[in-house]
């Protein structure tokens, strides 16, 4: 499919996204920083969050670009769309606790459940199917989506790479919000947003991190997904 | 990375096929028919198998390309490399009775399980954690790999399309395998074997073609995967 063919395909079509406040939870984490740095950078309005606002702040004066800190609570009040960018290990807690201040949101889960071993990363088998299903359970009254899994923290958060050319494989049951979260995607240069299905199928798309560090390990890459013929 | 740098790395590094004998079991469906017609064309011996040997050889001679076709058992037999490319539902039965045939080849399984119902495809959970695992289980005398996970078979089969741009995600245990399987995926104009993990991880894998179907559907088209950086 040519370049043309691709910006005609009426499915790649996204809504204006530029008024809307991104929150990040677990901002402070190298996956969360890069994404926020990103984001910001493309002139979207971010917030980090933490359980501490001090250090939210701290994080959010260090990456500049007009990003903002505060607590969690505080981060998911304000913003339109919160990107959950925590440890699967604290991944239930976090949401549980937050479970009202994201009613009506819509909340993009990026975590991947892994674990690890002598003989690398292996995939987790969440309760719920995936992190993100776990997400959908525990807040009923958001709207949650699943992307931003096989991005580099590396190269998120280097300034000197400009272009990170790896598509965002988004999921979600919620076509709207679905759609809003491929723009944002779309905004960070050499990113696309494709649509990859229903949350029922995010396991696997949170899983496969586990090959991609394989990948990395033997070719020594920041390797990500391009999606072909679309 | 620059291509004289993918070419450089040593991990992309792969010995000589030229003489091996390829078998597909499964070699008269469209998955298996398809790479049969790739890697003819690309110089390899290639036999494809099915339950009834006159099937098997009708198909071949549709194929052309030197391509022979015989029994699952006389293909198993002949081959060094055996790709499995059978429905799930055969998966088991057909590997349990050609056990002995396959011992001491290189096997592998290209085999998705998913289930379908009106919302698309969706992952299924074998017993064993993946079809990969499966095979592995059943065929300890064997080298089980897994890879041809992603591929179109609308592609495959369609001699017009010269180049697939895609690359096929190649796993493992036994690091000689999956560096034959690499070097076989080589052969297809457009594609690159690289390496991605144990056969533990094999699950994701299979599974993401549920999210593939999901995109195709979408965006009306046949879409693969590229790993970036490498």
């Amino acid at each position: 499919m040519t370049s043309l063919e691709s910006a005609t395909n009426p499915a790649h079509e996204v809504p204006d996204v530029s008024q809307l406040v991104v929150g990040v939870l677990g901002g402070t984490g190298d996956q969360g920083r890069g994404l926020a740095l990103r984001l910001a950078k493309a002139g979207q309005q971010v917030i980090i969050g933490s359980r501490d606002a001090a250090r939210a702040e701290a994080s959010a004066a260090e990456l500049g670009v007009g990003v903002r800190g505060a607590d969690n609570a505080t981060v998911a009040r304000e913003s339109d769309v919160v990107i959950v960018a925590v440890p699967w290990d604290g991944h239930a807690a976090i949401l549980t606790a937050l479970r009202e201040e994201l009613s009506g949101k819509i909340v993009v889960d990026c975590v991947n459940p892994l674990g690890f071993d002598k003989q690398g990363a292996y995939a987790l088998k969440p309760e719920e199917g995936s992190a993100a299903q776990q997400a959908a359970a525990l807040l009923p009254d958001s709207r949650v989506t699943a992307a931003f899994h096989h991005l580099s923290a590396v190269l998120l958060q280097d300034e000197s790479v400009e272009r990170i050319d790896t598509d965002v494989m988004v999921l979600g049951d919620d076509r709207e919000a679905t759609d809003v979260v491929r723009a944002l995607a779309g905004l960070i240069p050499g990113m696309r947003g494709i649509y990859s299905g229903r949350l029922r199928n995010a396991h696997q798309v949170e899983a496969l991190v586990a090959n991609l560090i394989s990948v990395n390990r033997r070719y020594k890459a920041h390797a990500g997904l391009r999606i072909t013929d679309v």
